[in-house]
């Protein structure tokens, strides 16, 4: 077994807290770096295992991130974590490479102008950089997973509909590069899941057992429909932050990741195990909403509490209110 | 082809505004008669033909519903609107067939204990008054649709689980006895999709082509997941409510029915063609906003807008941000 399939195991669906990075990309406060890690331990206690940890963006406009190394330290302190950062680019990635950090993610966009829009060069240029960022991983000590997340898979903001052929020409690419993990990512929240249902079928046959993922926002309140979906095609590894946190750039007021709590009961009412005990994950929302008061957090799991008996192909449980 | 087939066309998907009754019955403030008719010709302006308008209770401890033959005969006069009145007893029932409204919904529970407690009766003297009501059917002079909505279908929050091969059972009988209509009620918002697929899938066998519903309510966000299901497994009325109005009995901060204007992207994203234009229901969340400033609306397509391009198996159109 390789490594990408020790770390996100072929016969198990993976939940990955990415609200430490994608969530404190979209937020006006952020938190403290002892609170970022009492919500770190607050979820591994829970049972969260995998974690976006933070981003290698320039500090002084990125202030978010600028403990990164420490978080990334602090999170391989836990058995059984795998931490994963953010790079946009090659200097990124070399200050991520020597932080040890256990998975390096870049990102690409399915379309030429989201990619300019995003991050200020065309997709060869991406490309090219990835090309030099594997090249690094393949020289480095620990060698570190390269993922790689494909923005606008499902539609772009700017450019409008996407074709999935062009998804998938990228995907074969990147795979083809050496790249280790390719998912698809909603950014903007445009599916539905009959869409997200066609394209991680399509995605699962070209990858041929090596692992993926399907990143989904909830700008349209399709986000647990699209992840039914996605697991319905046999995803892997799909994202999602606590409590929702984070919002869409390109709609102000809408709600960005996918809820983890929401998303827990969904595997687990589709008989899925996670590993992952709800209620406590419940209760590090507070830890969010001390850091980050203003912030708003969503999710319906938080509200409603279990139900009485989960459904009945899944464990029977007690509820909490 | 049968009357329920003229109104539920087997071919199209039905999408019902419940808010009118189901939300109203948990909201603190309600309406004006003039709001509720405001209200109703906005959402029929947006493509919307069927309504549950409100429900046969006494009117001095349900006031939101005092008004329901006048509502019953405004929406009567809108072409193509087919209105429906919850009516608790053979009591309102009786008033309900005088009203002239075009179907009459009655609710059973799929459990004893639940049945006993929301209508204080046990579930046999329940299907004895559903005999008569069938009766009063059919010497009534315009003949109503009779409906009758199955509560706590995936699981009650008083008895726990509830064994999808009761709920057949009791639609079997319902059949039997001469309902023209049965739906299934997540009642709590218990359930997730793979158990909606299920039983969604055996009603609709054991229906042979009968219209049949699935009532869904959000309370543990897995509302658009369990429609996509229901969906993907041939369901052909849906209920909703625009914003999502009216909350949940048995979690006081937990959200009730499915937004309505969500389920529409939901339907046009797999391509399920509606009627109903989404930017002019959206608009009719401030008559509600307006009538009852107090009451939560939810959803997520009103604060997202359209996508720039729909996903490609729907039409084409212009984002409103």
């Amino acid at each position: 077994m390789n490594e990408a399939d020790l770390i996100y195991p072929p016969d198990q669906i993976t939940l990955r807290e990415v609200g430490l990075r994608d969530g404190l990309q979209m937020v006006s406060q952020f938190p403290s770096t002892e609170g970022k890690k009492a919500w770190i331990a607050g979820e591994y206690a829970a049972g969260i295992r995998h974690f976006e940890l933070g981003s290698f963006l320039p500090r002084h406009k990125y202030p978010a991130f600028a403990d990164i190394e420490d978080i990334i330290r602090f999170a391989a302190d836990l058995a059984e974590v795998h931490g994963a950062a953010l790079s946009p680019n090659l200097r990124g990635s070399q200050l991520a490479m020597a932080s040890g950090v256990a998975e390096v993610n870049c990102v690409i966009s399915a379309t030429e102008a989201h990619n300019q829009a995003n991050l200020r060069r065309s997709r060869q240029q991406t490309l090219d950089e990835f090309a030099a960022i594997i090249a690094l991983r393949d020289q480095s000590e620990h060698q570190p997973l390269v993922g790689i997340g494909i923005a606008m898979s499902f539609g772009c903001s700017i450019s409008g509909t996407v074709d999935p052929e062009d998804v998938l020409a990228l995907a074969a690419q990147l795979l083809e590069m050496g790249a280790d993990i390719i998912s698809i990512a909603d950014t903007v929240g445009y599916a539905g899941p009959a869409q997200v249902a066609h394209l991680t079928a399509q995605l699962r046959d070209l990858v041929d057992g090596r692992p993926f993922g399907v990143h989904l926002h909830d700008t349209r309140g399709m986000g647990m429909a699209n992840a039914a979906a996605a697991l319905g095609e046999g995803v892997r590894i799909l994202d999602a932050s606590l409590g929702g946190l984070g919002g869409c750039p390109a709609a102000p007021r809408a709600s960005g990741n996918i809820v983890m709590e929401d998303l827990v009961f969904l595997c687990h009412s589709s008989g899925f195990d996670t590993g992952v005990d709800i209620e406590k994950l419940i209760e590090v929302r507070d830890i969010l909403a001390n850091e980050m008061p203003t912030e708003e957090l969503y999710g319906s799991m938080a509200k409603a509490g279990l139900p009485l008996i989960l459904p009945d192909n899944a464990e029977s449980v007690m509820r909490i209110s």
